[in-house]
């Protein structure tokens, strides 16, 4: 699918931009707000560049992250002043995910929409969604480039973290070769892949690695090697010293193991609830088995939770009524 | 630097060619082997394609990995019965790394050297050597459209795993404009990312897992954590049963610690070596500090062996005399 002309025009004349994202921004969003309120003030226009929450730390490097405004307080007022003023939502797959001020944000007209979900729950007046598109960060350097509008070093930044961020560093299945190309192009205005995966991949504590030390050693298999379970406990954080949000990524290894189809983390949270993520690998439907248990998510990725549960409750429940079922 | 006139003459005008790379091959060095051998093949040339040990079980879904003899007792009636023959060496940046049969495979005339080692030390008749190429996968790209040799879904296959292998996944110094563009031109042979992904990272055994966790167990910080070192024991292998190259990407962990500078990976081989792999972030060159212990490598992934020293006394040595240079 292509840019829609009405799209391309709405942004050609507009004078302002409202441009904002889903909240618990991933890099993706914020990489793509970011760069596209770079590529827009380029071009001599206004923006208004708006998050519910600030910048989330493991983000903390991006560029233009200042550009951000955490409330609708001078909305109002840049809405007023502006002649042509139109809305972007980026990268956001249902309105409900603009978060608590969804209506106000709706009422900006023209409301344009740029995403790439799956799933997405048609909202706007103007949309270009593609789910085939590795990334938003991909869609908006299209825009830019359709629009024959400068890409600076600020912008260029931003949307290679977008995608990158995206493609798990280009490994996804959404990876075209359209998507290394502008990877490429990227590169050429400055970008260092280094430099940029460094910040997101080695920003690291060793708190975490004494925490995945711990987690790796809770690894059983099921069902001759197709179910990998491991588990994280409140006394693990408190002998590491690791933060709540060390844990990212850790699914992945035993999901990386040759012949596991489910992979499950269970995990004791500060509240004392329990909860359990599971990542399939091949044709597996995660989300079907999280369902056992009234739980969600998609077909790699799903999961549910306890409240009045312990631990080895939960993990007992799991090889008993969850398993059988892989 | 570019391909050397002499060399894509002595390929276009050879009949027959024995290509090989170094011992304990990666990624990089399985992938330009078989992908060159596969594009060597579909120029109408007989190859004869050596590795001294079985390709690693970790790459046993490289295809082609059939092509691979791995005894030179056919060697002879080959190059006998050949009218035209020429070596390749790829991926091999000291010609003792050729391995026990370095002797009879440098008498091969003219015997040619692709290699993008930063410490390369010279050898053979005719030389590419580019320490800026992301990896030798890449240079075997440029050789075969230099060549305007096809390349089929086989050799894009074997050349997008050296490539993606080399750089971390895009992510390494090294990854410029034109790697991504020549990864583009493999996605567009065929190659699906997420496939080669998930056979590259998802290929792992759970006794890989558990030597992780071992060697996590190991992590020490130097120098207000500019340094962290982990290291790996014949007894670790042991007990996890885990084999010599599932160890491969272990040194990733300490240098994703925010503030690392230099990782050092201390590894006890089965012939009692101790050999040490350093990792830089950022502008540190390990290349130069391996070389105090007359090692070798890239300004970013260096090395160094002792063959009559202790574990113990390699960690001390490289306390002692190595850390405090960085």
């Amino acid at each position: 699918m292509k840019i829609p002309e009405e799209m391309s025009k709405a942004i050609e004349e507009a004078q302002s931009v409202v441009l904002f994202t889903h909240v618990h921004p991933d890099g993706d969003a914020l990489g793509s707000l970011l760069g596209f309120a770079a590529i827009l003030e380029g071009m001599q226009k206004k923006v208004f560049c708006y998050l519910e929450e600030p910048v989330p730390h493991l983000y903390n490097f991006l560029p233009g992250r200042d550009r951000v405004n955490t409330t609708l307080d001078e909305l109002f007022s840049f809405v007023e002043e502006s002649e042509k003023v139109i809305a972007i939502s980026l990268d956001c797959g249902d309105s409900r995910r603009l978060g608590k001020h969804e209506t106000r944000l709706l009422e900006v007209k023209p409301f344009l929409v740029i995403d790439h979900h799956q799933s997405h729950k048609d909202f706007g007046d103007y949309r270009w969604v593609d789910p085939r598109k590795s990334s938003t960060g991909e869609m908006v350097f299209e825009i830019a480039q359709n629009l024959q509008a400068p890409i600076s070093y600020e912008a260029a930044y931003n949307l290679y973290v977008a995608i990158s961020t995206d493609t798990g560093s280009f490994c996804y299945e959404a990876t075209s070769p359209r998507t290394l190309r502008i990877a490429a192009e990227l590169v050429e205005l400055g970008v260092q892949p280094d430099e940029v995966s460094g910040k997101i991949y080695n920003n690291y504590t060793s708190e975490r690695i004494r925490l995945m030390e711990m987690v790796l050693g809770t690894l059983r298999l099921y069902k001759k090697g197709k179910v990998a379970m491991i588990h994280v406990t409140q006394d693990m954080f408190a002998k590491s010293k690791a933060r709540p949000e060390d844990i990212e990524g850790f699914v992945d290894f035993p999901r990386s193991i040759r012949g596991v189809k489910v992979a499950a983390f269970v995990k004791e949270n500060k509240d004392s609830v329990i909860s359990v993520s599971l990542r399939a690998k091949g044709s597996c439907d995660v989300a079907e088995l999280a369902r056992v248990f009234n739980g969600g998510g998609h077909r790699n990725a799903a999961g549910f939770r306890f409240a009045d549960k312990t631990l080895e409750q939960v993990q007992q429940l799991v090889v008993d009524q969850l398993i059988p079922l892989v």
